[in-house]
């Protein structure tokens, strides 16, 4: 000990910082070691989270859980309109993105995106009229989650949109994503004005059948291969779908051109495909959420089969805790806002689409995307190591989704609420950043993290159910 | 002195490894750095490179060839015939890639390429007359490099075949290069069956005007961000081209459905250009060979504007040394070959693609495709040291091509004989493996490098020129 002192010290430093500052104050070196107690100190949540740890109906059931989600072969197999299509669809029924919330606490975007499905129904013959009848309650409002579906942002389905009809032919389920309008004034956003509700006609008179008809010469498109492509192309299939966009528009091109439908409305049909580099976001929803849903309701797994958020609330759904969402406040998003605009004019974290993160993909598979620190902000380095961290709490890596400047490993995959609230690790996601208002549009992008809350909620739940 | 042996010893070996080989016997650590003297040991040329290193006429020369080469805007401004397009074209005129060879030297590949090309011009009725007319001297044969044109692999442009208009917008040059034809039995490996024949015709009747049709409706296409993003999609615009193939046919695709064509025939184009990811290659050396012919012509530089193989020699062109070759063996690529083919099946290294190395672009910018390694072989960190490797024997980076795993870093450009004499790094090329048989096709891929004996003589040359 004594020579110990003598020679010169370098102390790590586990936990709070204040605690080395007098150490490098009397000269010493220090390496402060970032960490904090599981649960974040919350002794209560550390106890369940410590009787599920190493259990063997968990591990088991994780087990089972990681290979239905990894066995799944989502295929893109048809476009059809909502009211036919998503289960349990009424003829009054609005979907929106995230967890359970009711009209009047609704942000302002989904508001505004729900009035402007009704003006786009008929159910109102403007706005005004609109928003009265919202607050009737006589419109049923539900999450996409609870009808096999998923939508970007406000994520508004209503009976009459087309949706894309992804099956998972492995196990049969099947989930469905609307349409994506491309970017400026568009209903996910909020905007609810004519040109926005000509737009959403136009996609189901025009496109969706072109896209119906051509998918029935190309038959169903299988997505694993198409998004591995992808991941080897930049693209993180959240907030980059660059060049997924482009190898759909290629599978189907042919189908088009030999679709049968007038010239001008297949030129059209191509125009608005070729000008979106988004297009694909809505495909590659709907097969996370294929994916995942084959992992549903395993007994006692803590994987989590969706995250999603209202601009409200943040949700989180386990495999083993059935249809209960565990929900916090969701974040304000720090990220690249455009000129003009600040974190002071942003909605909170908007959108059924942090399905590709609960699916591995999206910021989990950033290390593939180095081009996409450009729009949400920080270096390629960053990227790689948001990919790293993932890998500390999800329960495998996908074999099938590679990533080449990993070396070609699998993107980590099917996150463990329990790793998540013993390592302190948040899931991080790639996110687009709405207006607080309806209707102003995108005003940035981000990568932010899901809140401990949920996870907190969520693992407390599953103890509860296991051990009775 | 007495304490340094008396202590562990660790030791630095530079140069020949058997110098080792005693002290790791002697149990000592070893590091061993990899190091051969200036011009790999040639004293006369290591002199000449001495005389030109530091020198104030080749460093401005250098600094205005570089400049030319960054300032140059290729923009894809028509699809034209050769016999049009190409400068000093006569009519019984076949251009081939690579340094200058007479008919009896050529390889197989190429042979079989011009008898292709014969046949096709209708100057022969079979192959066999077309190799008595080959042979008898009356055909023109001259490298594409010659008449501003470049060419992948044979690299064969006959009167009137189609080929791609690349005009620098700020120079004035132009650059032509021949249509891509797809993968399997092809006229630029050699293959010349009636199949082979029937698609050049179909390219000449059908898919050039077509193009050239599209191309007058969008006007010029600038080239430069288009090769920028597709760095930004894991291409290096050498052997992987798939992003690019597919942003062109992007750009293209309206203009295609309204070109006025019979829409059998917009559908036939369409379908060859989004059935082959290689589409973009011709262009990417187009747009290459007008960046670099933009730095000809300066004296006193020693930047590299060419580098290209004949499957015989491979050829070296300096700024500052005219229209002078500096050829030596072209090596035979060490690979990944194909099921059934080894090293011993292969034509030596061929074609005017390594105009894309030449460029900054293929090997140079490996950094931006991790997964061009499936192809080439090696490791993704393997791809980026190859590009790092390249900012020693280059002028500078092309703010241009950034890419993104380097943190958007320049793509390393211009290659300095001068450093590649001095340091004995060679420039790293990425390429397809021919078979040494004509027709038989692409065998395998791999990474090789241009031979040093170029440089060297590039640099006794200019050095003579300097010098007086």
């Amino acid at each position: 000990m004594t020579g110990l002192f003598g020679s010169p010290l370098h102390v790590v430093n586990v936990g709070l910082a204040s605690f080395g500052e007098p150490v490098v104050k009397a000269g010493a070196g220090l390496t402060h070691l970032d960490w904090a107690p599981p649960a974040l100190g919350d002794r209560a949540v550390a106890r369940d989270l410590a009787s599920l740890l190493a259990h063997p109906k968990v591990e088991a059931a994780n087990k089972r859980a990681f290979e239905a989600y990894g066995a799944a072969q989502p295929v893109l197999e048809s476009v059809g309109t909502a009211r036919n299509c998503v289960p349990g669809m009424g003829e009054r029924t609005i979907l929106y993105a995230g967890p359970p919330i009711e009209w009047g606490r609704m942000c302002g975007p989904v508001q505004g995106a729900v009035l402007g499905a009704i003006v786009y129904e008929g159910w109102a013959q403007d706005v005004g009229r609109a928003r009265a009848l919202a607050a009737s309650g006589e419109i049923a409002l539900a999450p996409c989650h609870d009808h096999d579906a998923v939508g970007p942002m406000a994520g508004i389905i209503s009976p009459s949109m087309p949706v894309w009809v992804v099956r998972n032919a492995s196990a049969g389920n099947s989930a469905m994503c609307n349409m994506n309008e491309g970017l400026g004034k568009v209903l996910r956003f909020g905007a609810n004005s004519p040109e926005v509700i000509a737009r959403l006609r136009w996609i189901e008179k025009t496109l969706a059948p072109v896209l119906q008809a051509s998918l029935k010469l190309t038959g169903p498109i299988e997505l694993k291969p198409l998004m591995a492509q992808a991941l080897h192309m930049g693209d993180e299939l959240h907030n980059r779908n660059a060049a997924a966009s482009s190898l759909l528009l290629k599978r189907l091109i042919m189908a088009l051109l030999k679709s049968g439908a007038p010239s001008a409305d297949i030129a059209a049909a191509v125009e608005f495909i070729a000008g979106n580099d988004h297009f694909f976001l809505n495909v590659s929803m709907a097969a996370c959420k294929a994916m995942l849903d084959a992992a549903r309701g395993v007994e006692g797994s803590s994987m989590v089969t969706a995250m999603c958020r209202n601009g409200v609330d943040f949700g989180v759904r386990l495999s083993g805790t059935g249809d209960a969402w565990f929900t916090a406040p969701a974040p304000v998003v720090d990220g690249l806002y455009f000129a003009g605009y600040s974190k002071a004019n942003a909605a909170p974290d908007l959108g059924d689409s942090a399905i590709t993160e609960t699916a591995g993909l999206g910021g989990f598979a950033m290390a593939a995307a180095p081009a996409i620190v450009k729009f949400v902000g920080g270096t390629p380095q960053d990227a790689i190591a948001n990919t790293l961290a993932m890998t500390h709490i999800t329960l495998g890596r996908n074999s099938a989704f590679t990533l080449p400047p990993l070396n070609f490993g699998g993107t980590p995959a099917a996150i463990d609420a329990r790793k998540v609230v013993d390592s302190g690790l948040l899931p991080v996601i790639n996110t687009g950043i709405a207006h607080s208002e309806a209707g102003v549009g995108q005003i940035g992008a981000g990568v932010t993290h899901a809140p401990m809350a949920c996870f907190s909620a969520a693992v407390s739940a599953l103890a509860a159910l296991i051990n009775g």
